[in-house]
């Protein structure tokens, strides 16, 4: 059992971070998880299907945590943003990411289906 | 791809139902689905480590959206309040435990680790 849980409350959950845990942050942190080098505020915005306001607002509680570095600059004569996760950042995702994966493998053995793809899972519930 | 996904955003993670994603909520479904008869209100907060006025707050969200049925009675002359998933709560869980999957599978892959345990990416991390 991980040490954030007591015994008595398996299903507590506590290593769910709430700064990760939003639904937008979750695919911030993927995209840029997937791009150590940084992205540019144009594509992040494409990849997670995010407006402008969105995205400015989601990054800043990251930044704040610490979780990713916004550098803003110029490319030529228009401003440029890009944004990357910091060393903290990457290793915070991935202890939130250990929680996660505990997760779905509770609900899974709780749905009597350990073991069976999830994907086939959902398709044999409806 | 998902049908609930855009090719060009494909970190948007739609599936991810507000409902049920709330962390405390996460811990209360998987909860009630490792027990399909139901779980006394006493049982369920100490399984997810709640308040009894968060319980009662979450429960309520998770049964105005006909996810949870709620049922109030006595044992003896105690009032005893059981709570069980409904069939259309468990189809809905486990759709969204099929997103989260491949949000685990994404960003396992977009950290380098495709098909290595997470558990040891974690320890590795630090």
């Amino acid at each position: 059992m991980p040490k954030s849980e007591t015994p008595s409350a398996p299903f507590s959950y506590d290593g769910l971070d709430r700064v990760i845990h939003e639904k937008a942050r979750l695919g911030l942190l993927t995209s840029l998880m997937a791009h150590p080098k940084g992205l540019a505020f144009a594509d992040l915005k494409q990849l997670c299907g995010l407006t402008d306001g969105n995205l400015s607002r989601h990054l800043q509680v990251l930044q704040e945590a610490g979780l990713v570095e916004v550098t803003k600059g110029y490319e030529g004569n228009r401003p440029h943003t890009s944004c990357r996760l910091t060393r903290t950042g990457r290793r915070r995702f991935l202890d939130y990411l250990v929680v996660l994966e505990r997760l779905v493998r509770d609900a899974a053995r709780a749905a009597g289906k350990e073991g069976a793809p999830l994907a086939r899972l959902g398709m044999l519930a409806t």
